[in-house]
């Protein structure tokens, strides 16, 4: 029989045991705490009609996008989930309560040229709240609370959510009478290009505005005096005064919502390059892993849905990348899994016992051990080997003694300690060990 | 603005908040189930190459298949978990632990022709026990058992996991010396087309054979009585005499494992038209919902990737199709969701008490009651009717009077009823409410 080579494609992420048990622990992490904070999950389908998905798109996202036809239809798979959420809006403006706050974790598809850390299949974690007409400052101290909340429990080391306010970058570019946004996206690469670099790109766009831009996005300092150096500034636009005033009230409330200030940071180099941003900005650094980028990002936007509904919709999320923030923390070695398998106990029966066994099994189960029975037909050096494999912490060992005067056998695989334990203790046991 | 209709595509399900916290209930009982049983997860790519996706694949399938070119690529949508499942092992065969006990629950797609029912995205929940060589009857009896106890949990009602065993089916077809798998195609039609076309269908392959046949596949009565009434017929080769070996020893090994025996019962109907089962088969049906058909299936098979690699990888398992099976609860008004969001408790600031809101709000979470704040800059009555819109059960009222004499003001939504509580005595209300 001629046989196929089993390949998986590049850029698609598939991991092996132990890996995926710890992707899918931080997941659960994400989607858990999300819901603690009362957002409702959504499920969009992965193909939309190609003229629904892309009523926005273009450029660099539109080359990258998986489309095809399937009878007569244009399809294409989504590349993100937040045009999949406008339409999910839109479609059901009459059914949804607003403010809505949603979370939506899934798939999404870019094809971009496969490089280490791109990824074309790739998990996008999005939470979102959603006003009608208008949406109170509040929430955006809400979004930041949450991520906040993960990245606490996840305990990768200390992080920062780095805040700024679009409005006070365009108050800037109005007051250097510029319209560009090529300058946000400029603004964008502050940390990846030189300093030199930095003054000839804004330099070309316009004679010395350098001198301006480059120490005004450095200011530094605790967020007070951020605020304060900011408004001491000459510049008295209505839209640099409202980035001001939007920024302090959204730092007030993270103080609010018991925030440690700490893991909160203006940062004015954070720009968002996207027109889809219109104030609060946010990107979530590891401390000390600086280089792998803003591990959670987002925004707050003016009109989620326009392409497809007549309605004011504005709106203020962020978006963990798991797939890439995933791959970056392996590579840092921040995170590691020993164990080939979620089983804490495995009972090895030494003998042909299976009543017992699975009794002992059934019982643990039931107190919230994740349990199962080696149930090959080998002998005992086999099963105990296939426990350290899989790297299982503890053993089981059941034969006709322990049967006979109703105990186990207990063996810490990691510490080599065995023990005799009643079965009345056995819970017990685990509730210590 | 030209505006673009929100359109889902049809095949797709997209739910409305109230019934996706139903659908996720539903599967996050079954893949907890899966995991306190102690199968590993896996997520594999929804993109594979043709070749490789479509090694064994063909008739209509095939013809069913997402199948679209990135580059230079054939690519194909995955139609079922089965198939990446088969390549996840081949590819890393040297990296897993024999026997694999691994589940899988993700979406899958095929382009039916859209009809009630029907899904061209829908999720699939598999387990599967995969051995190297050979693989001991008592995980055919481990399977079921899972199933039964995800069932049990779900509490749909009463439901009954039918078991045969194909080898019995084949020795039937070999003692009328029959070879000819459009005869199991018949069978698995028993229970939907009329007896008089069945004996038609089963006489036009050979003369007579519907005498034989059709009582046959309908004897019935306890488990016990079924085995007994096979020994006794007077068929001797040795597919059937191991196709009842095999059949009891699982019946065996369910009672073992202490499965109630009014949940399974052997059905000679069960046939599992595909090539690809060898041994024991299953289906399983909710009592007096039989038109649903079956919600759970799957079997025994001798090589589950022989298309990707020269090893003998025997295995054992079952599938429930998620989206359909959800929309036949539905239907038939078996499942009902009357809240539109995850919200327990609701708190409802009189005044701009942020501060002293998100306190108790953050107290109520820590105690994993999913608590949120109702921030909407607007009046009493409409943050009221907020809540009365998401069919909020518990709503806490915090006034000027309850921060100053540090209690809160709860009402009981369903109830109407409205009740005083200490601060201090806020988390013992939701334990007893």
């Amino acid at each position: 029989m001629e046989r196929i080579v089993p390949r998986t494609l590049p850029g698609f992420m598939e991991l092996l045991p132990s890996d995926q048990i710890l992707f899918n622990k931080i997941k659960n992490t994400i989607s858990s705490v999300y819901e603690k904070y009362g957002f409702t999950p959504l499920d969009t389908p992965l193909i939309e009609l190609s003229s629904v998905l892309l009523a926005k798109a273009g450029g660099e996202t539109e080359k990258q996008i998986y489309r095809f036809n399937k009878g007569d239809n244009d399809l294409s798979l989504r590349f993100d989930l937040t045009v999949p959420l406008a339409k999910y809006v839109a479609k059901n403006y009459n059914e949804l309560v607003f403010p809505f706050k949603a979370y939506q974790i899934g798939k999404v598809y870019r094809g971009e040229r496969t490089q280490k850390g791109r990824y074309r299949e790739f998990y996008q974690c999005d939470i979102d709240i959603i006003g009608e007409d208008n949406l109170s400052l509040i929430n955006d101290a809400v979004i930041p609370s949450v991520i906040y909340e993960i990245f606490k429990e996840l305990n990768f080391g200390k992080f920062q959510i780095h805040i700024n306010n679009r409005k006070i970058l365009n108050g800037v570019l109005e007051h250097l009478e510029l319209n560009d946004s090529e300058i946000l996206r400029i603004i964008d690469k502050f940390d990846k290009i030189s300093k030199e670099k930095l003054y000839e790109m804004l330099n070309e766009i316009k004679a010395n505005i350098a001198d301006f831009i480059i120490p005004f996005i450095e200011i530094d300092g605790s967020n007070d005096k951020i605020l304060e150096d900011l408004s001491n500034l000459n510049i008295d636009n209505e839209t640099y005064k409202n980035g001001i005033f939007e920024l302090k009230t959204v730092i007030d409330y993270l103080r609010d919502l018991g925030i440690d200030e700490e893991y909160f940071k203006i940062d004015l180099k954070i720009a968002r390059g996207l027109d889809y941003y219109t104030g609060t900005v946010y990107e979530t650094k590891l401390v000390g892993h600086e280089d792998i980028g803003s591990v959670c990002s987002g925004g707050r936007y003016d009109n989620l849905a326009e392409y497809y509904i007549d309605k004011k919709l504005p709106g203020v999320g962020m978006s963990i990348g798991l797939t890439r923030l995933f791959s970056k923390l392996k590579e840092a070695n921040l995170i590691n899994n020993i164990h080939n398998s979620i089983i804490s106990a495995l009972i090895i029966p030494m003998d042909n016992n299976v009543k017992y066994s699975y009794d002992i099994c059934r019982l643990l189960r039931e107190n919230n051990v994740i349990a199962d029975v080696c149930n090959m037909e080998k002998g005992f050096k086999q099963k105990m080997n296939f426990a350290n494999r899989l790297g299982i912490k503890t053993v089981i060992i059941i034969g006709e003694n322990e049967i006979n005067n109703n105990f186990v056998s207990i063996k810490n695989m990691e510490t080599g300690v065995q023990e005799k334990i009643n079965k009345e203790n056995l819970i017990e046991y685990f509730k210590n060990n």
